[in-house]
């Protein structure tokens, strides 16, 4: 079988699974709804005490309510897997999958918010519906907007999560991590470049500045460039004021103020990491690379260079986000556990600290990294618990956590 | 025990049920999601051919998203128990709770969407969040602020419907039928007294004026009055232009253009309805009613009068909104089989019909009523399957159902 025919399988049972059960989400009552006793109870009157107290306290959402344990998927759809802008309905099945996955690896109750428009109100809007829920991941959202909205929420006092930034970031740097230790190389040593200025490539980039914070040391990458469709960002290229996001990257990155492609920025370095489009990376790029290079091509579905091609160039490493190929690079390794240990720290924000714990706990889930195995298994169950743990822990110790004992996690995956 | 005492026993009983089970709901993913090929299937990649069916067709997320069996459960808090404006935090019990019946009575998996502010935008949020739900329970909402909000939502082609008002009305319908049936009294005979011109004392207004529509005989009960603070509504009471919804009463209710107190509209009545405070009803107006009266005093929790104190002055059926009574007049009897047969026909939106059908279909499930048994009881399940029907036979021949064959209903109850 093809590979393009095993995809044509995968779709047409995707559709087939999605129509047999009408979606993959249910609602279900936890408490018991037998008798009119139990109705008093959970429903009128009795519940009347409970509104009463949190009248008194909101603050106790988090013990009378589903608000600790419930993350809300939200998407306006306007950046939807390869397809960009397909509006919140065509997006639905996405979030549902998320939610899925949060329940399956996590434990959490999660569920989908689809905006049926992409208003400039969406701020106001995620923070109105923002009662019921411990946390949001927002997803599938367009740059720079993403960016801003994200940044805007951070004082709603729960995880806000733009995981099409964050996650990718962190899977990435974990990947990178284990990369090293297949080909001997070392972390700050490494000449990185990144190729794509989005949701994902921002949010490396800045992830992987704070390497050299993470072992006190404070010692940054040696070189980290990040290209886009113009070639490599650099403080001095015009116009880059226009866009907030890439003067961020122009200040924070390519001090030497190196111009050029993306083939020249790829001459000498030792990590190619391409959220970008497909075939935007060529076999000649690879060979001008450092020996050993390690390439993430993680467009998807096709990425920026194939696989066989990269290794055929000298690629000692290459990760892709297909399940196809060796090295998948894939977020679901991410956000269960992640929320799962935001939540169980009751955070109010996440920081820094949060996302370099949760990669370096990703990381140590391969006793040892090879060059084909730089990841574990997406199915592999502790793999959240480890992620949720080092988060908690990462909360704790950076001051954003309200629950600060070492009590133990209540909720598991199911 | 004193009633008393049992109230705070519940009360009591309610903290500790919320407190243990961190709120009444769960979400499930209902798909496997063990194997790598599940993942695929649900997730990527091949989630993307169910996102591409549903740009290209958004109706069809009736069939690959959960959206068929959804009911968002929406409030923003101004009007919750008899609390009045606590806000959308402390409202969030209620609607887990309605959410939790909802799955129980009917199968429905609904979502409570609590709204931290009051705003103007709220039909325009309402309408943003509508992609992931097939129908809309506006709940625990001010009025007059709630009429314009189910109005103005009327579009949406999925079913909205604000509980408070709807659900009330019909609970009140099935009650009266029955009551009449106890009594040996006509409907449309009957001299009708409705205390309260809110939320509920509007729907049941305008839901008795339909009553001879139903029967296509069209003949309207014989007198409807409307009171509230001031006294019986009429379309002459200055003033009355500033409130849209008390003109409309002035002009849909009492043609003889009666004035005067509430004891004045209760003279010779048949019927009292109140949806309206504790004790604004007297045993001496009881006694002034017509022979055999029915007096419905559903203020929660202490009613218009105490049902002991209107049986002495001669009432003949009494009815409460509380469990401790005989004839409990609850919503729960109407909503979970009304949204059941909404969504079954895939009605695009509520007609006064499907009102009508559920509140025969729910009188119909006491097959000989008497004075203190013209309910049924609040733990049959037999009566939403009986009111989902009736919903969704009546969507059809209103012509508002999308699904208009006589296929079996698939989901049931849990």
């Amino acid at each position: 079988m093809t590979d393009r025919e095993e995809k044509k399988d995968v779709y047409a049972e995707a559709l087939t699974l999605h129509r047999t059960y009408h979606g993959k989400l249910a609602v279900q009552a936890t408490v018991p709804l037998n008798t009119r006793e139990d109705l008093g109870r959970a429903y009128t009157p009795g519940v009347a005490a409970v509104c009463r107290e949190l009248e008194r306290d909101p603050s106790l959402a988090y013990t009378y309510t589903i608000k600790g344990n419930t993350v809300a998927v939200v998407t306006d759809g306007s950046a939807v897997l390869g397809f960009g802008n397909i509006g919140g309905t065509a997006a639905i099945p996405v979030m549902e999958g998320k939610a899925a996955l949060f329940k399956r690896f996590a434990g959490i109750d999660a569920f989908p918010i689809c905006f049926a428009e992409q208003s400039d109100d969406i701020v106001k809007q995620i923070r109105n519906l923002a009662p019921v829920f411990g946390g949001i991941n927002l997803e599938d959202i367009a740059a720079p907007r993403c960016f801003e909205i994200e940044e805007e929420l951070q004082d709603l006092n729960i995880p806000v999560m733009h995981d099409d930034q964050h996650g990718t970031a962190i899977v990435v740097l974990a990947a990178l991590k284990n990369a090293c230790t297949a080909t001997g190389k070392k972390v700050e040593d490494l000449r990185i470049v990144v190729i794509g200025a989005g949701a994902a490539g921002f949010a490396i980039t800045r992830l992987l500045r704070c390497i050299g914070y993470e072992s006190r040391v404070c010692q940054p990458i040696r070189e980290l460039l990040v290209c886009d469709r113009e070639g490599i960002i650099h403080r001095n290229r015009p116009g880059l004021y226009s866009n907030k996001y890439k003067f961020i990257i122009g200040e924070e990155t390519n001090p030497a103020g190196r111009t050029g492609s993306i083939a020249d920025a790829l001459n000498g370095a030792d990590v190619c990491i391409g959220v970008s489009g497909p075939g935007v990376v060529t076999g000649e790029m690879i060979r001008s690379m450092n020996s050993d290079p390690i390439v993430f091509a993680m467009a998807n579905p096709v990425p920026e260079i194939l696989p066989d091609e990269a290794v055929r160039a000298g690629a000692a490493v290459v990760g892709t986000g297909r399940s196809d190929f060796p090295n998948q690079i894939n977020n679901v390794l991410v956000f269960p556990g992640f929320f799962r240990g935001a939540l169980d720290a009751r955070a109010a924000r996440v920081t820094d600290e949060m996302k370099l714990a949760a990669a370096t706990a990703l990381a140590s889930m391969v006793r040892h990294p090879s060059l084909d195995r730089i990841l574990p298994s997406v199915l592999n169950r502790g793999v959240a618990r480890a992620v949720a743990d080092a988060v908690r822990k990462a909360a704790i110790a950076s001051g954003v956590a309200l629950i600060v004992t070492e009590e133990k996690v209540k909720r598991g995956g199911t």
